[in-house]
């Protein structure tokens, strides 16, 4: 390849040419498919068609871009979460859009699910504490809003942290199967996923009267 | 450690004190804390006390290890399955036993569910495809058995591929989650499972009347 000769993309040249959103796409590819240690800055300059030394113009370190992927995947989950259920005073509502918005993210940020998911382990002190810190009150929100529905009689489970654990597991693991390119749209997955929660917690919502499938 | 001088742990002494066994638990542990490719012969020996070289008295190569767990780990998943419904009629009691076994697996073998889950990609051919042809198998089988009960009229899903994804990857998350010294047991964790794949299909088992919960 012609571009990866050093006299074809000087410093100044590859400076002009990467904004920060680039050096994030092509860390968050790189990081999601490789892992992150797995990934060398050399491959995200070579991505991004520049030289390495390039790459200190638009970032810090490795370590920053993981650290501002996972801070900001963390923050908007937890703004989606209190986005969705904002206003909304039915408890299984809440938890129908709780669980969509959070499916939906899954469906089509993928790149940051994994990310999360595997490489979360590998930030330093103290935003690792930080980041986890965000993770677990998400989780809290779920199953303090499960144990809301069961305390005011509308869901029927045995056990909050069970059932919360499941719902968010069964959204989570939507980054790993779904296909967008497949015959179901990722708004369709995740209405989907917001009716099983529904069922999970014991509300069959608007379905068909349970008489047909009591054992 | 004294034990780690080459005097101290000849290949013949090494050789005597190990099994098959304990080769397949320390490669286990490695493989499912540092993935396949961060896993070094020499620390699979190190865990079991002997020299690296000695380590090839027990096993060909660290793919071999990896065939071995993974090829072991589909075929009991598909013997297990074929166990929990055989000579059991009904779709729903077939679900909720397919989805205890599941889910017991998933609570009582971690290290295996996070293996296949991260490193079936490390398996050279032909080996793989059989895998993943196994594996999807599985999935198959429990897309087939909801599909049998939307038919019948048993089940309510919309999309019966859609709810095998949701009832599988809840069950496959446990290896993540679940605490074998917390206050649930694998066991109760296995079935309530069982029963949130009965309520996602839309059986509400035995559970109360859905009066209650219809919003």
């Amino acid at each position: 390849m012609a571009a990866k000769s050093p006299q074809r993309q000087p410093v100044v040249g590859g400076r002009a040419a990467v904004s920060p959103t680039a050096v994030r796409e092509a860390a968050l590819t790189l990081f999601a498919e490789r892992g992150y240690h797995g990934t060398a800055l050399s491959q995200i300059a070579k991505a991004l068609d520049i030289q390495t030394p390039s790459l200190y113009n638009h970032m810090a370190s490795k370590q920053d871009l993981l650290v501002a992927i996972l801070q900001d995947t963390t923050d908007r989950v937890l703004a989606e979460y209190d986005a969705a259920v904002d206003g909304v005073e039915d408890v299984g509502e809440r938890l129908s859009a709780a669980t969509y918005t959070y499916a939906l993210r899954h469906a089509t940020h993928p790149r940051e699910a994994v990310i999360v998911n595997r490489d979360a382990t590998a930030i330093d002190e103290p935003v690792r504490a930080a980041v986890y810190a965000k993770r677990r009150k998400h989780a809290d929100d779920f199953r303090e809003l499960i144990q809301k529905g069961v305390e005011s009689g509308r869901f029927d489970v045995e056990n909050a942290t069970v059932a919360a654990f499941a719902i968010l597991e069964m959204c989570v693991s939507i980054a790993r199967w779904f296909d967008p390119d497949g015959p179901v749209s990722a708004e369709e997955i995740a209405r989907q996923h917001g009716e099983f929660a529904l069922r999970i917690v014991g509300v069959r919502s608007a379905l068909s009267a349970c008489s047909d499938g009591a054992s």
